[in-house]
C-alpha cells in the first residue's frame, strides 16, 4: 500500500516536443505486461546522465557511460524491465551492445547514439532475442500512440515491484516561453541510490546546452534521488537521465545563473524530488513516509551520515511500522553513525512538533501519548538536533514491515 | 527458533574458584523472571573490559569505564536486565552510581570497585528502588546457590529477547595445572557490536596480570563479538568483561607468549566465539546461521567491509530466509561495500562447495538446483573471492524473517 501516492491521471502528464515514447509487451520476463520502452529523440537534443556508484554496475550502465562520453548525439533510449543484465559478465556487454545495434538499425542511426537501460532480476542472461523482436512494435507505438498517454505508458512500462506508476509534470516560465517538464521513475526495493535512482527519466522541451545539462543532472540527483533510501541496498543499475529536446525556442541555457535558468533548475529539481519521494512512498512494504531531518551539524555530511543511520536502522524502521514511540532506537542510531566526537548531552529529538529528547535524555515534559499520536500518522518528520553547528541535511525513507519480508522472500518465485 | 543452539546443561558449566554468582527476581521490568545478577569476586582478581563505540553509550557503560580506570580492584559486578539505563541523561548516571553504592555498602567495599551493567529498553528511567531492594536476595543467593548452577542461572538472569540462555565452559592445561573458563552472553537484536557484544562475561581461575588481561579483552572481542551482526544496529550498552580470579596457582601470565599463555588465549577466544555465535544463532527471528567469508582482499579491513555489506543487506537476508539462491543480491552488496577500485570481473562467489560466480558473472556450469540445495540448509557459508590479494576476514550473521519484524514491532508493547 503506497503512502499517499496515487497513479497519475494520464492527462496530467505533458508531452514534450521532440520526445516520442513507445511501449510494448515483449515477454521479457512475464507475459501480459508492458516491459519494453523506447524514447525516440529528434536530432539536436541534449542528454545527460548520472549512474550508480555500485562497483558491480550492470552492463547497460557501462554502455550508457561510454555512449554519453562519445561524440554522437543521443537519438534513442531503450529500456527493458524484468531483467537487469547485471552480474552477467562479458555476455552481458555483448547483449547490451546488440540491443543498441538493433534499435539503431531500425532507426537508421549510429549504435553509439542509443542508451540502454535494464532493470529487474540480477544474474540472469538478458533475453536479447525477445527484446529485439519487440522493437518494431515499440517503435510503431511511439508513432501511433497519442502523445497524451505516452508518458503514462512509459511509467507503467518500466515498473518492477512498483505498485504504482510514477510520473509528474510541471511547467515553468522562461521569459516569453513556457517550458514543459515531464519525468518518470521506478524502483521500490534495492533503493539507496548513490548518484541516481534505479531508473529516472526527466525531459524538458527547453534549450539547454549539453554541458549545462550534465551539470544539472548531478545537482538534480543530489537534491532528490541521492536523498532517499528504502533498504540501504544500492542497486547495480541506478540511472538518472535528463533530456532537453531544445525545441522551445528559448535562448539556450549554458550556465545555471539568471532568472530563467534558476527557475528551470528549481522546477527540474521539484519534479525529480516528487519522483524520488514517490519511490519511497511506494517502497516495498511501506506503510509510512518518513522525513529524517538532521540539524545542528558542523557540516552537511555529518548530518547526512546521522540521517542515513536512522533511516537504515531495522529497529527504527520496525518501530515506525508498529507506531511505537520506542525512540531510544533513534538515539542509538545517531550514536553509531560514526560522528567521532559527538557529545550526547547536546542532542535533541523531535517527532513533528513534539520534543522528545533534550540534553541527550528524555525531556521531562514529554508524554508518551504525544509521541504515540505522531507515530500513528502516515507521514512523520523526525528531527534531530546535534547541537554542534548550523548545517542540516534531509533524507526520505519508509518503514519496515512484514510485507517487505514477504515481497523479498518471494520476488523471484 | 534458534539455529542449532540448545539451552546448556547446567552441569556442563564449570564453577570458577573466587567467583560467586547470585541472581534474583527484582521485578525491574516484568514479574516472575530473574532480572538481577551479581558477580562477587574474591580479593585479588584481575578484571578487564571493552565497551561499545556507540557515542550515545549508556550511563552504566561510562561508569564501568571510570571504575576500571580507577585504582580500586574490582570486587563485584551488578547486572540488571529489563532496562538499559541509556538515553537517561544526568539522572541515568546518578542511578548507576546509586546502584553501585548500594551493592558496595552491602558488601563493605568501595563503590568504585563495583561495575554496573544494564540491558533492556532504552530511554526509560532505571527503577533504582526495585533494583536496590533486590540486592540482599541476590547476594544471599550467591552464597547459598550450589556453585554448579550459578553460571546457568546467570545466563538466564541477563536475557532480554533471547530465547535460549547462552553459556559455555572449557578447560585448558597450563603446565601442571588445568585452568577453567566459563562465560555467558546475551543479545538477540540491536546486534552489531563495535568492540563487544551487548553483554558478555568470561571468567577463568588462571592467574593473569591486569595489564595482560586488558590486552586479551581487546583481542578476544576482535576475534568473536566484533565479528557478528544481526541487524547492523550497534547497541548503546555493549560490554565484554573478562575476569581472572587468579586462584589457580599457575605462574602469573604477564604477556601473551609461551605455550601456556597461548593455549589459554586460544581457549578464551574459543569460548568467546561460541558465545558470540550463540547470539547470532538466537538472533531475533533467525532461521539460518550464515558465515560470510571474504578472501582475496588486499587487506583484512576491505574483506570485513565487504562481509558486513553482505551481512547487513536486507535483500540478502530475506533471500536466505526464503532459501532463494537470488545471489545477484550478494554481488550487488559487494559492489556497494565501498571498495573504490574493485574490479568486478575478478570476483568469485561460492555457497559452501558450490561455485556460483566466476569472473564476475554466473559460472557456466552452475546449476540453480545446486544453489538451492545449499540455501535450504540451516547453516551456510558464503564465500566471496575478491581476486585482488591474499587477505581474508569472516563475519557471522543470520537471516531476516517475518519473526524479526514481529519481535521488533511488538518488543515494548
Amino acid at each position: 500500500m503506497p503512502v499517499h501516492l496515487h497513479s497519475p491521471a494520464p492527462e496530467s502528464l505533458l508531452s514534450i516536443a521532440g520526445v516520442r515514447i513507445g511501449t510494448t509487451q515483449a515477454g521479457i520476463r512475464k507475459a501480459g505486461r508492458r516491459d519494453l520502452t523506447v524514447f525516440l529523440l529528434d536530432p539536436g537534443a541534449s542528454v545527460a546522465g548520472v549512474f550508480t556508484q555500485n562497483r558491480f554496475c550492470a552492463a547497460p550502465v557501462q554502455v550508457c557511460r561510454e555512449h554519453l562520453a562519445g561524440d554522437q548525439r543521443i537519438r534513442a533510449l531503450l529500456i527493458n524491465t524484468g531483467n537487469a543484465n547485471a552480474g552477467t559478465g562479458a555476455q552481458g556487454f555483448a547483449d547490451a551492445r546488440a540491443s543498441c545495434a538493433a534499435l539503431a538499425s531500425a532507426l537508421q542511426v549510429d549504435p553509439q547514439s542509443v542508451l540502454p537501460y535494464s532493470t529487474g532480476v540480477i544474474m540472469e542472461p538478458l533475453p536479447v532475442h525477445r527484446l529485439v523482436a519487440g522493437l518494431p512494435a515499440a517503435i510503431a507505438n511511439a508513432h501511433t500512440e497519442p502523445a497524451a498517454t505516452q508518458w503514462f505508458n512509459a511509467a507503467q512500462g518500466i515498473m518492477t515491484t512498483d505498485t504504482v506508476p510514477k510520473a509528474f509534470s510541471a511547467t515553468v516560465t522562461l521569459g516569453e516561453k513556457t517550458a514543459r517538464i515531464s519525468g518518470i521513475s521506478k524502483g521500490a526495493g534495492m533503493i539507496r541510490p548513490n548518484m541516481a535512482t534505479m531508473l529516472g527519466f526527466i525531459a524538458t522541451d527547453a534549450n539547454i546546452s549539453q554541458a549545462a545539462l550534465q551539470v544539472l543532472a548531478r545537482e538534480v540527483a543530489e537534491a532528490s534521488f541521492n536523498r532517499i533510501t528504502v533498504d540501504g541496498d544500492t542497486s547495480t543499475n541506478d540511472s538518472l537521465t535528463l533530456i532537453a529536446s531544445n525545441q522551445l525556442g528559448n535562448p539556450q541555457i549554458d550556465a545555471w545563473e539568471g532568472e530563467s535558468a534558476l527557475a528551470l533548475r528549481a522546477a527540474m529539481i521539484g519534479v525529480a524530488r516528487q519522483l524520488a519521494q514517490a519511490i519511497v512512498r511506494d517502497g516495498e512494504g511501506a506503510t509510512k513516509f518518513i522525513t529524517v531531518q538532521v540539524d545542528g551539524g558542523r557540516d552537511a555530511a555529518e548530518c547526512r551520515q546521522a540521517a542515513y543511520a536512522i533511516a537504515h536502522s531495522p529497529l527504527v524502521k520496525t518501530a515506525f511500522f508498529a507506531s511505537d514511540p520506542n525512540l531510544g532506537r533513534i538515539l542509538a542510531a545517531v550514536g553509531y553513525a560514526g560522528i567521532a566526537d559527538l557529545d550526547q548531552t547536546r542532542i535533541a529529538l523531535y517527532l513533528d512538533d513534539v520534543q522528545v529528547v533534550s540534553g541527550g535524555g528524555r525531556k521531562p515534559s514529554y508524554r508518551e501519548e504525544d509521541g504515540q499520536r505522531v507515530m500513528r500518522q502516515a507521514e512523520i518528520t523526525v528531527r534531530v538536533d546535534l547541537g554542534r553547528g548550523t548545517e542540516s541535511d534531509t533524507v526520505w525513507t519508509c518503514d519496515f514491515s512484514h510485507e517487505y519480508v514477504t515481497i523479498n522472500a518471494d520476488y523471484r518465485s
